[in-house]
């Protein structure tokens, strides 16, 4: 029951901006050269079904359609969400005012605070102020904003934004441009998006908010982290511990070279400025650091499609013998297994195999099994019986519409029946996503390419290590 | 003029492959479940122009509207290349006809050659001895054949590769499934390719005849390679020395672990199993080995667009600091220096920065630069002219279609004025393709993540270094 109540607890506080009842636009504008422009047409394009203030004292009745207030002290009690599209200088004395009316959360765009130091600290200081003495959940300052396939809400500048897959993998970035990647990576591998937020400067909600609520959120399976550094390193390492024991948490971190800005991250008060003592602090919480945005992408897909890492072995099939090799390469370069199959399996197999194709993993089927596809289904079914054999995958060339096509809902079911999950690294252009898609829809996880099946494996295995390690030392 | 008439009579041999004047498709059928009728498909949907012959005993009048014969002897006399779609055993006889005919090309598909072993080599040297005697440039067997887009010419069995972008990097795949990995990426990225051919077991036409060919050839700017093993090492070093000389060749390679297989690639006799002698190999030919078939892909489309790498460092600027950060940590990992600016050039980029802004290399203009694109243009115009500097690297996000548009032909031309190459990370999922393929149709080469540019880089500066160090040991 405590516990019920605690992510209760946690949930409401960061409530009214996730799921904001209402939202005024500060800095709203009809000029498609100004941030606001875009800042209010992210939240109407959104499907966001509360009421919209754009707020300008330089507006005359309306603003792209809606009735235009000329100040927040004009505005009714009680707007829930303030989204800020003005000068980081007129942020402070608004959100005053805002607060006065209830504001319980906010959203601000514009840089010049932290980052750039002197008076711009001081002005973050005092937002940061404004926002803890009134109980408002702050995003940013320098930042993009926040939004909420499931509100559904958009308090970004970037409208087309509104129209990212509804889904349960959720972003917390430092940095605008690599959370807008990480959104590019996640749309182009076909995963949907629950909450996405642009940290930037953590004036006030900083990781350890973001993590606990995301930890409490039952939209949420996978949480993905973009880190430069962190302010709050013992809480931030205590939350992340605390969200890592319930969904994946992975990141990926830079700035570790020569005048690239230097992480400072402390679990016990010393500064770990270097790569490997941050990786291990990240490790020791349970978040497996990742080296690239891509690799984080389609491991973070992979863990909200199955929930959680195969512990096992791998069963690889293909009529292509190249593909397969990259990919057992790479498996073998990171420690992921190929098991045998056992001599039993193995005969059963070699009955349906065509002449000269051996029954070993990767099992090689020849261009027989492009044509007579089947041959995927029947040797998966008895490799996935096996104990030590936790997922199969299947290489297979696009017939490119004009080709055979891979039996993806039976594949997917086979995985269903055994309890294990199947991934398919099916060779095809981006531009034939239908087919990649369709394929997924049914439950097999996939790729286009060899060697980003070989890291998707790989990452699974280390995250698989990762969280044993993590229990273990429990 | 030697050099001349060499280069023509190389071009000759192999005229007939890649510029057929008439093919005849042996198994062509009007049953889509035979690998005959997506041969004759892909032989007519490729735009060729000349007469294509459908060979099958058991087919009456025509096959996919064209005339068909029942066998090769039926066939007028001259008819250049012969598409095999029949089963392994059936091959030599009608090649041996074929040949009496006047034959002077051949793709072969069939597997159950060598790579079956005892029955399966013999066959393969019946084949190899019918093309040594009768002068026949045979493709494979064991593979899904080759085009060529500037014939054009398709004879795989894939009638959609007859769509791919016609361009100048060509490929010689040992493994069909790589290939078509290839391309793929390629087609992802937006290059266009000149040769495919998917070599298989190289019963008589090998890499090295490949490698001659391809050199001499005027429509082939790069080069691409995915070798698994090599048979005729020392002339495949020395056609691929050649051949390095003149245009980039690139390589990815596998079957280096444990059970896949082993490479064995001699240059003094010795075998070279390990994966470090075989780099060794590759690199004293002047061919740079890649890790990953996307990123040759990629250092393929630069190498294309700008004829050399550059020498030089690299000057980044960007509006957003975290993926600039991500680029630079993986060039100062991997040795690719961004040269400061000198006071000079500094101050007079200092002038137009907004506040706060530093003139560093990277230089992070903050959001100003996202609405004022000119920022871009106006800095790397100035880093440009520093002789240090060998390209100019811009990171945006895109506008998504609602915000600013990267300004791509501007920055092309400056790259252009100063005679060094442009490149832009732009942050857009694929499905945004049509932007990417602008901006780069200006002559900007462009990827749309921070973790491919930074890789690009480096392997321009090892493709760089390499040629580097095969000059001074010549």
């Amino acid at each position: 029951m405590t516990a019920v109540r605690d992510r209760e607890k946690v949930l409401r506080k960061l409530r009214p901006l996730f799921y904001p009842e209402s939202v005024a636009v500060v800095g709203a504008s009809d000029n498609p050269f100004k941030l606001g422009f875009h800042a209010l047409a992210a939240v109407t394009s959104s499907g966001f079904s509360g009421p919209v203030y754009p707020v300008n004292p330089r507006a005359a009745g309306t603003i792209q359609g809606l009735r235009a207030y000329p100040g927040v002290s004009e505005l009714p009690e009680g707007v829930e969400l303030f989204v800020y599209a003005v000068p980081e200088r007129e942020v402070a004395g608004s959100l005053r005012e805002a607060a006065a009316r209830g504001a319980r959360a906010a959203v601000v765009f514009a840089g010049g605070f932290r980052e750039v130091g002197g008076e711009g600290a001081r002005r973050q200081e005092e937002l940061a102020g404004i926002a803890r003495e009134n109980g408002i959940g702050l995003v940013g300052p320098n930042c993009i904003g926040m939004f909420n396939t499931h509100a559904p809400i958009n308090a970004t500048f970037a409208s087309p934004l509104s129209f990212v897959r509804r889904g349960r993998v959720s972003l917390v970035s430092q940095s605008g441009g690599v959370g807008t990647a990480l959104l590019c990576g996640l749309t182009e591998e076909m995963v949907g998006v629950g909450k996405f937020v642009s940290a930037g400067n953590r004036a006030a909600l900083d990781f350890p908010d973001y993590l606990e609520y995301l930890e409490a959120d039952p939209h949420t399976t996978v949480v993905c982290l973009f880190l430069e550094g962190v302010d709050r390193a013992r809480e931030f390492l205590e939350k992340a511990r605390e969200c890592a024991a319930s969904k994946p948490v992975l990141a990926v971190s830079s700035g570790f070279t020569g005048s690239a800005h230097r992480v400072a991250l402390s679990h016990t008060g010393t500064a770990a400025t270097s790569e490997a003592v941050y990786r291990g602090s990240l490790a020791q919480a349970g978040i497996l650091r990742l080296e690239d945005t891509g690799r984080m992408v389609r491991l973070a897909k992979a863990l909200d499609m199955f929930g959680r890492p195969p512990s096992k072995g791998v069963f690889m099939a293909t009529h292509t013998a190249g593909p397969a090799i990259i990919i057992s390469d790479i498996c073998e370069r990171e420690g992921v297994r190929l098991p045998r199959l056992s001599e039993e399996r193995a005969a059963r197999v070699r009955e349906f195999l065509p002449p000269h194709a051996e029954p070993d993993n990767p099992l090689d089927m020849f261009a027989q099994a492009w044509t007579d596809t089947s041959l995927y289904l029947r040797s998966a079914d008895i490799a996935l019986e096996q104990e030590d054999v936790g997922c199969a995958v299947a290489v297979f060339a696009s017939g490119l519409g004009a080709g055979p096509t891979f039996p993806a809902r039976e594949f997917a079911e086979l995985g269903r029946k055994h309890g294990k999950p199947v991934f398919l690294c099916l060779i095809a252009p981006m531009n034939l996503a239908g087919e990649l898609e369709e394929a997924q829809g049914h439950g097999v996880c996939v790729v286009n390419s060899p060697e980003k099946m070989g890291h998707l494996l790989s990452d699974l295995a280390a995250y698989s290590r990762l969280r044993e390690r993590v229990s273990r030392n429990r």
